[in-house]
């Protein structure tokens, strides 16, 4: 059977060799991923933002629960992109996951930042296509949200949760600054702590403020109570849940499903174009020995690099001046 | 007077709004870049790095002091990707870094993300050339160690301080990820806390295993007691001072200064590549209607982002295949 193929069928094994191929850039992954193209965007893909410390594992972990008990399977992408400081401290949340690893209707990942700049999204991207092929009914996508990322993920995620906690600083002047577009369902996570109420509060009171036009989608702001009851957890994660479901059903029954889509297929596109256009230039950059030349000019200051940038596009681009 | 001119006499305001233009991406930008790229590469340029609530600012705040007793001009420019999220928290370190605002020998600024990835690298660089043209003696760049920035952060510096605190969790684990191989010195702050001599062994014992070859650099672990006395604090600061000078000479005397400038220049320059090559296919893209057109396939599942990736490479790119 071909490697698409065992995909489709839902192998695990395939699908983690592929999407370990894909965090590493191996060529051969593209081809697989042109093979199960077709039969992606099934999956209600959720994107879980937050910043660190907000409790977002804690929360998919709740979400996988939830879903599991509807039946649904289930994909967790779990974006890394602080590996180097922070990430010592989320892997014991996704240890803590992993006791989902015996349930064969979840399937967990996690990608972490190894090349350049921009391959990542690449890579979450792919990596989705990859679970949705395999038949996911939800695909759950954990993002720290540094300020790149978090924005990313909207091309992405049919629906996204923000997660906030009380007390972790000037959150309502942070949100200001981008995070209120991107939302589509706000989560006060620690809800049992101080100042839980008044974050909810002022949130409740920015939404108000940003005129959402007739007929369009008001963010709730969902709390989850965490620190003592279990039964209060999870009941909170239920109702949490259940507005996933909702946001996706008005999605479909406002016909912005379609929007949503085109947008994710416009950043997928982009993303492709990036890499096959700059790939072969800076390749022949390197083999004709531009690329040396180029360096030396500039620590001579015989050039700047704006220049050189320019000549090298009017050489190696057609049809564009 | 041109604005290049202004700039090389040290013009503030100028400056302030180049660096604007620059974060904003203002075309016009560019030209003067390129007026003031002879005068650069004369600053030794610091890169501070480290976890949020590292206390990289009040170490940065303690530089600029210690710097300015040696009569040295300073620059500081504050890369932010964070913004969304941390962002408040880190502004009031930034604002007590404000306090030096009235010596008319530091220059500070700060660069948050706005557009896409991959440009605020660029703003980086093009930032530093403003300050170094200026004339600044040394130029501290502090960056939220977020995986991709951290990494970036070795392509425009000469020296790389690392901060570490005690307890924030895993952090040798962290280290073993990739820290290692890019810090020329490691600060360990809040040295007061508990665990600090513990932690300062462990980077201790890391780095005799790291096998540094003769002759070749070995990062001291330096400590920052920042808790109670303010002049153990300036001690100890003095002591990080002259390390980050110990370590430019050695730069020098071990004429690896050169590769180093080469390094910084071969970042840029892909850079600016990344942006030539880039832009001009994109636009011609969305002018010609090709962009639409694909994304419909895409939609439709007529085709693949990467085979749709290729046709584009085909036609726009010459000389590459």
């Amino acid at each position: 059977m071909e490697r698409g193929d065992k995909i489709k069928a839902g192998d695990v094994r395939t699908a983690s060799r592929l999407i370990r191929d894909i965090e590493d850039s191996i060529p051969e992954a593209k081809a697989t991923i042109k093979h199960i193209f077709p039969y992606t965007g099934k999956a209600q893909v959720v994107g879980i933002t937050g910043s660190p410390g907000a409790g977002k594992s804690t929360i998919v972990d709740g979400l996988i629960e939830t879903s599991r008990k509807k039946e649904q399977t289930v994909g967790v992408l779990a974006v890394d992109p602080t590996s180097p400081f922070t990430g010592g401290a989320t892997l014991g949340d996704r240890i803590r996951m992993q006791r989902h690893s015996e349930d064969i209707g979840v399937f967990i990942r996690s990608l972490a930042t190894r090349g350049s700049l921009g391959g990542l999204s690449k890579a979450v991207g792919d990596a989705i296509h990859v679970m949705d092929a395999m038949g996911k009914d939800v695909i759950f996508v954990e993002t720290v949200g540094t300020g790149q990322q978090e924005v990313e993920i909207i091309h992405y995620a049919h629906t996204v949760i923000v997660v906030l906690v009380p007390g972790m600083g000037d959150e309502i002047q942070a949100i200001k600054a981008g995070i209120m577009e991107i939302a589509d369902i706000f989560v006060i996570n620690k809800a049992d702590r101080d100042g839980a109420q008044k974050l909810q509060r002022e949130l409740m009171t920015m939404i108000e403020m940003s005129h959402i036009p007739p007929g369009g989608w008001k963010p709730p702001v969902l709390t989850i109570r965490n620190s003592f009851k279990p039964e209060e957890f999870e009941q909170d994660l239920r109702t949490l849940s259940a507005k996933v479901r909702e946001h996706y059903d008005f999605l479909i029954s406002s016909d912005l499903i379609g929007d949503r889509q085109k947008r994710k297929r416009l950043h997928e596109l982009n993303e492709a174009i990036r890499f096959s256009i700059l790939e072969p230039v800076l390749e022949m950059l390197v083999k004709t020995g531009e690329l040396d030349s180029m360096v030396e000019k500039l620590v001579k200051k015989e050039s700047d690099p704006a220049s050189l940038a320019e000549e090298i596009a009017k050489k190696y681009l057609q049809g564009c001046f």
